[in-house]
């Protein structure tokens, strides 16, 4: 399920074709102050108004066969995949908490607005298929802003063929919340949960770690050209659909989950669900050599700082040894995507890292409210 | 489908308990303050963490047999109802917009919260199934109140047969936010949209109007002996599930749409989506005493304030005079909520408002940001 570009050049230039639309035909200087000579007056979204945003979204969504009802009524009426069961998740993006408008760009926070989530059905095994987006919208928040932040949206939702079925426009007098509920769609033998792991099982990662903290740490710096892939991973996360999917289809997991909240947390939470314990090899963990060499610079070390940062939307997943063949299949499935064995499941429920000098318990992850 | 009392009730005991539990066993003082001799100190959902308050929210929860994989995984996997089609809404409550919390109660928040997304499936003639709780929490939120707006939410869901199958929380730099998303199901044929009135159709409202306004400004006013029933229905608005489950199963309506931004408004969207007009008998508006001088009192017209207040959460449906059988078959379902016929559809597309001194124009409904 490749990016498909295409879908968002094509946005993109709606996008454009909207707004000079909406410059050419909008009563500007209404209170009677003469326009400037050059800069375009910025319009807010409360310029615009609750229905005139709705309409921005909906005349660029595409419904599938699937879609009985789609935005517009009280709700949207969806047929389910016959023979699949329903996958939910929600998750939400707070201005000042997950994302800073000052260095993430308005796509970029429509883009991880779906992105967590779809990273949230990646990790059951499920193929996305619709969303549902809430915007709680500062009335100052200008038009392109809006236009951007539907653009990232919509760029994705259209990568991974995921229809936006519905949501809702509301005012905030905080910040801008972005709030998406992914669906999706799995077949029941194929659903990935964390509680599946078994003592011996052995402990892989989809990807490289650490890169989401050090992307958004150069960001907060003003960038860095050193970091621009990291920056990149930040800014617009891939999230691992393509793996989940083959891993559910192969049979080639015992559990799985995304590391929204970092790796430390990921192993802490597929141990307790599944009542094991893991131990880690530091020396396994798939750190990118900028990566290592930025912690490193602020005097950090670059394992604990892959274990505790987060924003690394990949998967960490179990498999069993006598899995073996499935898993290669899986990872045939889903083509050059990195894939680590960093570690093993254990009957002692510890949670250890094991590195050149000895074990030691695993650090903490990270927490809201903490 | 009664609200089932019991639940609340152990609801509400349930929460006494673990408040008990928290408040005996915390550690407070901990900065070497010494406790008021009196008053407990203040917990915030801060000082609790975000992983504590989820446990708090599924400690309550029960499962359903179609729930596959519950809260606690990377999403919840859920058996779609067999030969049924999936119905998706989602609305927000944000605090300073929606709700204000000097004279909303915790309870009242939660409660809302989810009826509002229960009105909306009620629309669709969709049998409420599940929920998605997404909660933005300022830090400094007392725990007691977040413990009451669980409460409030658990109560209806519970009353309402809903399980609340996932969700996350989150921290807010600014007001509380409130985002449900519900789940429902609905038979293909049994499926309420606004597009189905056609000219000849009679109009039909669900209880009475204008109540929601008429309690929002009393308990704006302190609390008014007059206008508790309002206020309660502000507070505490009972979707009109079994309304809309009636006439889909009855096929008694030919379009359906819930009052959330007035009743002026739904007669819009109706009337738009219908490709039809509407023309609305004021003398036939089911406005209650208390309500109709309430308005008078402020020097107000009743049948305006009716027509454009918001929070009103009853259903505007269209029904063919050739299906009055049908409706009398669906109004014996749903027991004793008034049913006032207020209109008729017609094939000229204006909104118009029919007085004892002839015709005018529908006013404008409620829209955000304007």
């Amino acid at each position: 399920m490749p990016p498909r570009r295409g879908s968002l050049k094509r946005g993109r230039q709606q996008r454009f074709h909207l707004l000079s639309q909406v410059h050419s035909t909008s009563p500007h200087g209404k209170a009677g102050l003469p326009s400037p000579p050059v800069q375009l007056p910025t319009r807010t979204v409360a310029d615009l108004g609750e229905r005139a945003l709705i309409q921005r979204i909906t005349a660029r969504l595409v419904a599938p066969a699937w879609l009985v009802v789609g935005p517009g009524d009280d709700a949207a009426v969806v047929e389910p995949e016959r023979g699949a069961l329903d996958v939910f998740t929600t998750d939400v993006q707070v201005e000042g908490v997950h994302f800073d408008r000052r260095f993430v760009a308005p796509d970029a926070i429509g883009h991880r607005a779906l992105a967590v989530n779809l990273s949230d059905l990646a990790a059951m095994g499920a193929r996305p298929r619709a969303a549902l987006l809430s915007l709680v919208l500062p009335d100052a928040l200008d038009v392109a802003t809006f236009d951007g932040l539907v653009d990232g949206l919509l760029a994705i939702a259209s990568a991974y063929r995921v229809a936006v079925v519905g949501g809702n426009i509301s005012r905030s007098p905080g910040p801008l919340v972005v709030d998406v509920t992914a669906i999706g769609t799995v077949r029941r033998r194929r659903v990935l949960t964390r509680s599946g792991a078994r003592p011996g099982d052995r402990v892989y990662l989809t990807g490289t770690v650490g890169d989401g903290l050090a992307g958004l740490e150069s960001l907060r710096d003003g960038g860095t050209q050193m970091m621009q892939a990291q920056e990149q991973r930040y800014l617009r996360p891939d999230p691992r659909v393509r793996a989940g999917l083959a891993l559910g289809s192969h049979r080639a997991a015992s559990a799985c989950m995304d590391l929204s909240d970092g790796l430390a947390d990921a192993v802490r939470q597929v141990a307790q669900a599944s009542g094991a314990g893991i131990t880690i090899d530091a020396d396994a963990l798939p750190i990118a050599d900028p990566v290592r060499r930025w912690h490193e610079a602020r005097g950090r070390d670059p394992i604990e700082a892959a274990l505790q940062g987060g924003d690394d939307y990949e998967l960490l997943f179990t498999s069993r040894p006598a899995h073996h063949g499935r898993l290669r299949g899986a990872q045939r499935a889903f083509g050059g995507l990195l894939v680590t064995r960093i570690g093993e499941v254990t009957r002692e429920r510890r949670l250890l890292l094991r590195t050149g000098g000895g074990s030691r318990d695993l650090p903490e992850g990270y927490e809201h409210f903490r």
